[in-house]
C-alpha cells in the first residue's frame, strides 16, 4: 500500500513553484529559461525518487519506473500561463511523483509500474497540448512549423532542448491507463463544500471569429433607419447568445464573448466593421451541433441589411469521455477517504482529453480556493492537495491490484 | 441682385479639391501642408475677387470686404477628416468667395459687405472648431496647449503659420449675421427628392466613455452564474440603449456606440474589463438630460453584481437653436427658386453652432449624393451646388435689402 508523505509533496510544489516565481504565482510559459530550468529540477526528481527520467525534443520530461513492462502513467503539465498559478498542471505532477516515489519506498514487489510525465505546452503558449499530443503520436510536423509565440518560431524555440534520442511514446502494450489531479479551476466544489471532483467527460470546445460588414456612416447625420451599423448586428447577436443558448444545452451550458472589436473605432461613426469571438463548450456532440447551426442562424439574422457575415471556425475540440471504471475506481478511493466526490465535466481541456482519446484516462480534481485560476491568486488548501494526492494513490493501489479495472473490460 | 456664376464656382472648387487631393477625394486634415497650401491659394482667390484676405494664428483665412462697416459673414472650413471628400466645409467656404465676387461684379453699392471665412480644424485633427471659437474669442488658451494630433502639439504645429498681427475677431458692431453652405452628409434630401435643406438647429451631444469591471475567469470552469463578466455587462446595456433610447427622443433621437474594448481580450477568459464609447444627440436639451438620466441608470442595473461601473463624461455640446428670422429668409429665396425646402436638425456639429451663440446664423444644406461624406465617395450634383448658392446669394440680397432681417426683431 503506497503511503504517500503530504509535507514531502508539498515541499516539492513549493519548490517547483520558484521556477519562475512572480509575487503570489508563477510565470513560467512553455520553453522560456524558467521551464526548462524546471524541468531539469524534475528530472533530478525523478532520479532521486527512482524514475529513469529523459527529456524528449518538445521538452516533455517523462520519467519511467525502472523493471516492469507494463505501467500506469500519471501526469500533467509544468508550463504555466502568464503571470499564472502555482498548482495547475504542477499538482499532478508532483503527485505522480510523489505516489511513484512512495511506491518505490514500500518496496512491495509489482508486475506494474508507475511512470510519471510532464507534458510541454499543454497552455497553448505556442501550440495548445503540445507534450501530450507529440506523446501520442497525434501531431502533424506542419502544426509544429506554423506555430509562434509573437514573432518566435516554435521549432526555433524547441532548437536549444536537449533531448533523448528515442524517448517514450504512448504505448498500448506499456501504458495500462492513464490518470491525472488537477485543480479544479472553478468553485463548484468549494460552493458544494466538498473535497474531490471526479471527470466525467472534457467538454468540447466550438469557436467562431464572427465578422459583420455594414457601412461607415456619420453618426450624427445619418438617420437610425438608413444606418449599416456592423457594431449593432453583433450586440444583436450577443443578446440572442445570451437569451437562446442556455435554452440548448441545459444548465451546464458555457459560453463566453471574449474579444470584440469595431471599426475604424470613431465615437462618431458607425462602425462599418466588427469582429466577436465566441464560443461555447458542451459535453454532448450533438448538442454542440445544435448550438453551432442556431448561432449561424443568429449571425444570419444579426445582419440582415448588411454584407453578408462570415464565421470563421478558430477552434473545433470534440467532447472527450473519460473512463467510466477508472471514475469508480477513483470514487471508492475518495470514499475509502470519508469523502463523498462529485460527478463533474470539466470545462477545461487538460491532457488527459488528448491521452483519454488512445488510452483509458481518469481525472480528480482538488477545491480551487474561490473558483480562482490561471491567476496569481490561483490556490487550494494544503489538506486539500494532500487529500487529492492520497486518493490517487489509494486508486493507483486498486488497480495495480486489479488491472483489469483499466481495460474497459473490469 | 447677386447673379452668381456656377462654372466658376466649380471650376473653385474642383481647383481647391486639388490640394490634398487622394482618389476620388481630399486629404487634407488641419495644419497639414496641403492644408496650408490650399488657404494660401484661397488668400489669392480672395484677393482676385476684390476681398482683403489674412491669415490668424491658428490658420483661418478671412477675406474682408473692404469699405463698409457692416457686413454679412459667410463661410466654413477648408479642413478635411483624413482621406476625407472633396465638398463638405469646402462648398459653404467658396460659395461665399463666389458670392462676395458676383456682388462685386454687380456693382451696386451696399453698406453691407460681404465677408468670406474658411474657419481651421473644423474637423477635430487637433482641437474641433479651433478656428470659429478663436474667432468668438471663445477659446480658452489651455486647451490649445494640451491639443495633439498622436505625439503632435497643436502649438507646435501652429509655430509655422505666418499670420497677420491684428487679425479680424468676431464683432457685433461689424458682423449682422453668419451664413454657411454645407453638404447634408446624410440622406434625408435625396431621400425626400428635394434639393434644399434648412437647419432649424444643430443638435446637442453627449458622449461617454463606460468602463465596467468584473472578474478574469475561466471560460471553461466558470459556470456562468458565477461569473462577473465584464463584457455581458455592456452587451446587455447596449441591448438596452437600442430598445428604449428612441423611447425617449422620438424618431430624430440619434446614437452611435463606435468602440467598444474588452479586456484581457482572450477567447477563452470571462472579460473582466469593458470600456464602451456611446454617444446620442437631439435638438432638446430636456430630452438630452433624460436620456442621460436613463443611461446612468441603465449602465448600474447592467452592472449588477459587478464592481460599480464608471461612466465618464467625453463631450458635451449643447444644442444650439438657429437663427428663425435667417431660415425664413432662406426658405423664401428657395421658394424662389421654384425649391419647397426641408427643414431638418444637423445632427453633425458645424461651425454655424459656435457662430450661432454670438450672432444669428443660419445654415442650407444641399443634397449628399447616398448620403455619404467623410468619405472618399462624398458627392453632390453639380445642378444641386450651383442651385446652393443661387439660393445662398438670393438670402444675402434679400438681408441686404433689410438687414434688420438678421437682427431678430425683424
Amino acid at each position: 500500500m503506497i503511503r504517500i508523505n503530504g509535507d514531502r509533496l508539498l515541499a516539492d510544489l513549493r519548490k517547483l513553484a520558484s521556477f519562475g516565481a512572480f509575487k503570489t504565482g508563477v510565470d513560467r510559459v512553455a520553453l522560456s529559461a524558467a521551464d526548462l530550468e524546471a524541468r531539469r529540477w524534475l528530472m533530478q526528481r525523478m532520479r532521486e525518487a527512482g524514475l529513469e527520467p529523459e527529456m524528449d525534443e518538445v521538452a516533455n520530461v517523462y520519467g519511467r519506473h525502472p523493471g516492469t513492462k507494463r505501467a500506469l502513467l500519471i501526469g500533467s503539465h509544468t508550463d504555466t500561463v502568464p503571470r499564472g498559478g502555482w498548482l495547475d498542471g504542477a499538482l499532478g505532477v508532483m503527485c505522480g511523483v510523489e505516489i511513484a516515489r512512495a511506491a518505490m519506498e514500500d518496496g512491495a514487489a509489482s508486475p506494474v509500474g508507475i511512470d510519471v510525465a510532464s507534458f510541454e505546452d499543454e497552455e497553448g503558449t505556442f501550440l495548445g497540448f503540445l507534450g501530450s499530443r507529440t506523446f501520442c503520436n497525434d501531431l502533424p510536423a506542419a502544426e509544429i512549423d506554423a506555430a509562434k509565440c509573437g514573432e518566435l518560431g516554435l521549432r526555433t524555440a524547441l532548437a536549444a532542448v536537449a533531448h533523448a534520442s528515442n524517448p517514450q511514446r504512448l504505448d498500448p502494450a506499456r501504458h495500462l491507463c492513464y490518470l491525472e489531479a488537477h485543480i479544479e479551476q472553478g468553485p463548484r466544489l468549494e460552493t458544494a463544500q466538498r473535497r474531490i471532483g471526479i471527470v466525467t467527460a472534457v467538454v468540447g470546445i466550438r469557436r467562431f471569429r464572427i465578422r459583420t460588414r455594414g457601412q461607415a456612416d456619420h453618426a450624427g447625420t445619418t438617420p437610425m433607419d438608413n444606418r449599416k451599423d456592423a457594431g449593432a448586428a453583433l450586440f444583436r447577436l450577443a443578446s440572442r447568445v445570451a437569451q437562446e443558448l442556455p435554452r440548448l444545452g441545459g444548465a451546464d451550458t458555457l459560453w463566453n464573448i471574449g474579444r470584440i472589436d469595431l471599426r475604424p473605432g470613431a465615437p462618431n461613426v458607425v462602425p462599418s466593421e466588427g469582429e466577436m469571438v465566441l464560443e461555447f463548450r458542451h459535453t454532448d456532440p450533438a448538442v454542440l451541433d445544435e448550438m453551432e447551426r442556431h448561432v449561424r442562424d443568429w449571425v444570419e439574422q444579426s445582419s440582415r441589411g448588411l454584407s453578408p457575415p462570415e464565421v470563421e471556425p478558430m477552434a473545433r475540440v470534440a467532447p472527450t469521455p473519460l473512463a467510466k471504471d477508472l471514475a469508480a475506481v477513483l470514487a471508492a478511493s475518495a470514499k475509502a477517504h470519508g469523502e463523498e466526490p462529485v460527478y463533474m465535466p470539466s470545462g477545461a481541456g487538460h491532457d488527459a482529453m488528448v491521452l483519454g482519446r488512445f488510452i483509458p484516462a481518469a481525472m480528480l480534481f482538488v477545491p480551487s480556493i474561490r473558483g480562482r485560476s490561471h491567476d496569481i491568486t490561483e490556490d487550494t488548501a494544503e489538506a486539500d492537495i494532500v487529500l487529492g494526492c492520497e486518493v490517487l494513490a489509494d486508486a493507483v493501489d486498486r488497480i495495480r491490484a486489479r488491472p483489469e479495472l483499466a481495460s474497459g473490460r473490469a
